[in-house]
């Protein structure tokens, strides 16, 4: 492994998460053997995706256009606007097709620890955009963790001081969960959040 | 996530072992935030080593010249000449620093149930590097499974017709090992293989 190229390749390909050093030379010698199927149209793809994908200016999504392809969308519900931490999250609600309207990316969570503040996170532009929109329903989605929860709270605040509709995801037992294994937590939000059957 | 380049990317990545799609989801968000430090680094040393890496055509290593690094070495011992399944297994004794002399990589196992024969290995060249310095001792390092165990048996035979001299690794207990955890197979070796302290 004396290999100047090889180590560099290693070495980068190692920072990925999900790769340590050990699976990242399998990933290479995997590469450097299907040259022609995996390694040269991965290298077009990283340098194309490095050129033309930016955050939208909109809602921070990720995408080729600016404003992304949901921003853009006139089938898209203005009328609800849903609140993430990542692009990540956005994702994964887009993936269940569940969610029909527009989304905002935040970029992180407030952490007084990590010195952010909402100057810090996309808060700033998503004031303006629910305060250019006051009938829009604002739904928090950020992660059920301490600083996802503080990050949902202030935004709350600030909306309502604008007289904006608020509303956060449901807490309750995961579908396919079993009660013997879940946080007393949740089971008191589900029994709390009970539903007529 | 309509957006094509960027699954076009996490596809690809998913390809790569030890990656799987929601990895590899992942492993495209960290490298669209860092741009600069990993993906574009990423996309330039994956052309570069698609352009330059090639394998050597005297013993199946990688490298970026052709003969490679560890064949051009007028300080590694000619009179050694160690057999690999994979320039993998050759990385891991190269890791190790325990061998001073040189290589030849099969580029995988003999194996009747997918077909693959002496003609679709390295061994005809093998044979011929072997025959061309017949005072040199060829040392069977394939891996201890069935496949690996036949290749280093027909290569064995291929090389007593030319009488010359063969070894194969060690069997015994790993560094670090417990005996209650081991094989019966690899206990047996290492009380049949004993040696005096």
């Amino acid at each position: 492994m004396a290999e100047q190229d090889i180590d560099r390749l290693v070495q980068l390909l190692a920072k990925l998460p999900g790769l340590g050093p050990r699976s990242a030379r399998r990933a290479v010698l995997q590469l450097l053997k299907r040259r022609e199927s995996l390694l040269q149209p991965l290298a077009a793809a990283l340098a194309d995706a490095g050129e033309r994908v930016r955050a939208c200016t909109t809602c921070g999504n990720l995408d080729t256009i600016d404003p992304c392809a949901i921003c853009a969308d006139p089938r898209r519900d203005s009328s609800q606007l849903c609140i993430v931490e990542d692009v990540a999250d956005l994702w994964a609600l887009e993936r269940t097709a569940s969610f029909k309207g527009k989304y905002h990316v935040l970029g992180g969570t407030l952490s007084a620890l990590d010195g952010i503040g909402p100057d810090d996170l996309n808060i700033p532009v998503l004031i303006a955009r629910a305060t250019d929109n006051p009938d829009a329903e604002v739904i928090l989605a950020t992660s059920a963790t301490v600083d996802g929860q503080t990050t949902a709270h202030y935004i709350a605040d600030r909306l309502h001081e604008h007289g904006i509709k608020v509303s956060g995801l449901a807490h309750g037992v995961p579908v396919g969960g079993e009660l013997d294994f879940l946080d007393d937590g949740t089971i008191a939000a589900a029994i709390r959040d009970r539903r007529p059957v």
